[in-house]
């Protein structure tokens, strides 16, 4: 919920440019069925393990069309079916005229899509157990292999670099293409006082991210009340960028039976 | 559970203010629909998110009465239906005669209610991680944008300022008094050995900073085992303060929804 | 499961004696219905609440037949029900011929019964967040009013103080006369490296005690990350003592009907 | 998750070694009826208690056939039916030709099987609270009788003491050697960066003893917090070593209830 203020001068800009946004025709107006598919179930699955709770978006570019990406209308992602996906171009105006019911975070997703040609998937989450590596100087770091996407220690971006003067909410290109860049080539980046953005080359990988992420954090922490800690090493980080996953759809499909289950919840 | 121990001589003095006390016939039956609706929504999600239990209490002012305030009979949160709110006036007496099953501690409602002509709504709860913070010098301070009304640290409120010998529990009005003195211009106050009280201009957004205070402490037990915490800074708090909510709604409908479901638990 | 141990030989010596045991006529088949229908009750809130998992009972006196107590035969706690319930004489025989079903750890109800003429209840659990405090120096102290029960902290019995070698267990007379002195005056008692007993005036205060002493600990844990923790005064201590709880029956009806909810488990 | 990469070299190797493995045709299609009741259940309790999330394996080392295993296709253990289990030789090769869904960390338990004649029973997991004690010098301890089988501590396999460079997986025979060598005569070793392998003489014993390193794992840190830990004194593990378990099947009966509840979850 720490995205959920800014003034009502800014609020009517935003949507004074969504009104006026020129639209790209070649853009279909639902996804591809299996990417739509799996957006859904990354909003419910996400839900599921409580990285997600009333607020938070993941968006995924279109396979087709690089210059767009698909995501929810501004929503709880609990609730989010087929129906609420909608495609944006990457200076984030809705493809379709007259959407207004947008996240106004969404500006993440474009810039990260403009910044890292390689990513297809955006995720920007709340995750609880990340909250305290986002207010320290102790770096979030991969305690087991599936973690090893941390590499020596998830970045922190701090939106003062930016704006000295305003709440800790991604609202403008400036502010976004600051946290871009605190990204870098990582799969995770953390937002100081607010949560934290996970990137990938698929909306499974990205869900796989913020999952391990979660539980990493919550590992880490307590690991660190028995002593000094023990992370992975450098030659097992590069090596596990190196290799594919074996078998990580075995993951998603549990999760999504999980949390498709309680269906319309 | 804190609040529940008084001697029977309080207990009957008690009881005799309530039946001999005046009632103010200007006040309706039951409340504005949208507010009941609102209040008994509030006692459900509060008790699903584990920050009431079997005890603890949520109360709104009347907005067309301001001298008088609705809150359920003396009941588990988690049971309470329309039929069970009842108005009381600010010296906490039951507008309706007759009325007994009542709150021991709804003292704490109308002296913060007399005290600060701007709160609309006040509950009283012993939120589990909250607890380490009303027994400690450490203060509860902001972790995220959404928790910037801690400001630079919840007051703590000490009983033994009032009374040097006593349960903990607000029983008296001097105590309720203290209470509200220590509240100050804050939206939330700890309670020494007890638990919390949160205001605000809104049940949502008494619910809203009950739950985030929850979360916001356990976030900051985990952040103390890492070393040195960096809070919200004082223009982030600042900023955050001359703000509107964007769509604070949209979690107030998922936490409804979720609350309502297990109706009548 | 920490009771879970013993020798053949200590096994067919305990049997022994309880087929041998006298009984007493003039205890009833069944206990009062109330009194039966607190006792399912509490095992199924303790179990619902997590102090009780596969193992753990809790007994209690008749309040007729003050030699003689009522517990469940040795089944998970959650699965118990009104026609489980026995009598046993304060030697730990049962009081109907033939009943081998029994809790190894008896023993303990009966010791406590003798020392302590004001209890009516017992229970033996090994409640997760107080093993902690069983195998530290840290006392368990009362963070809130209720909680007061814990006085200047909980005692710690060591069974090494009677058996130097021998597994955790409190299976002889010898270990559980030592625990009913360990326990004193007070209404909980934590064994090194097992678990705990808690005693009272009544099955719904023990219960209420196991509960609070389980929320307690968590708390104190928690607290102790904060730097130093202030526990409740002497005097409010003493002044608790001197007190009759308000409503702890509020507690007990919601506990109750979340519990047997889930019935036959 | 952490034993989900390997490069496609390595799997099609793998691959091919099964395929042309020589199969013993005295090991019947089906294991025992009630080995069969007791693996299945094994996969849903460990489930239900969060010990194995989509991956993981135990195993049951066949009572006629000490060469073969019995195991379930590779797949969640939430979803484990009858149908799923299958026979594999000691040197990992399924019995059935044709047999392609397997674990690739299969090799654990041939090797520990080979290794140790008197275990029947291997499980691999990545129980939550285990992983920091993977990554710690603090060595996981017993803090009460039923965790004896820890002993003076659990030793921890580093797979660095095999291979300097590759992933933290199990999928060669000299890593699992390793493996089997670290473990020793104890009933459970951790991995770092990884996970833990518990072993028994029965699927109720592992299950058993992987539920409690779990549970001594969270009360081990959080003990820590209070100050120097009391753990089992030398004389009561060697007792508890010595001792059969008084009423283990108590708590399989009632976990195995809990869990196929949910059946085909």
């Amino acid at each position: 919920m720490s995205a959920e203020q800014m003034s009502a001068e800014q609020m009517s800009a935003d949507m004074g440019t969504i009104v006026s946004s020129p639209t790209t025709p070649s853009v279909p107006d639902t996804p591809d069925p299996a990417l739509l598919d799996d957006l859904v179930a990354a909003n419910r699955i996400l839900s599921d393990h409580g990285v997600l709770d009333a607020y938070g978006h993941i968006s995924a570019r279109d396979p087709l069309h690089h210059q767009h990406y698909w995501i929810s209308r501004s929503m709880p992602p609990a609730q989010v079916n087929a129906t609420d996906i909608i495609a944006c171009d990457l200076d984030n105006n809705p493809v379709r005229p007259g959407e207004t019911r947008l996240f106004f975070e969404r500006v993440i997703h474009g810039e990260i899509y403009k910044a890292r040609p390689d990513v297809m998937a955006v995720l920007h989450d709340h995750s609880p157990s990340l909250i305290p590596f986002c207010n320290s100087d102790t770096r979030l770091r991969p305690m087991v292999g599936s973690a090893a996407f941390l590499g020596e220690g998830a970045p922190v971006f701090d939106i003062r670099t930016i704006d000295d003067e305003g709440d800790l909410n991604i609202c403008t290109v400036a502010q976004a293409k600051g946290l871009a860049r605190a990204l870098g080539p990582h799969g995770l980046v953390l937002l100081r006082g607010h949560g934290a953005v996970a990137v990938g080359e698929s909306i499974r990988q990205v869900v796989r991210r913020a999952i391990i992420a979660e539980s990493n954090a919550k590992q880490q922490m307590q690991a660190t009340m028995l002593g000094p800690v023990h992370f992975l090493t450098a030659s097992e980080i590069a090596y596990a960028k190196r290799m594919q996953p074996k078998d990580p759809d075995r993951a998603w499909r549990l999760w999504k039976q999980r949390a498709m289950r309680g269906s319309g919840q």
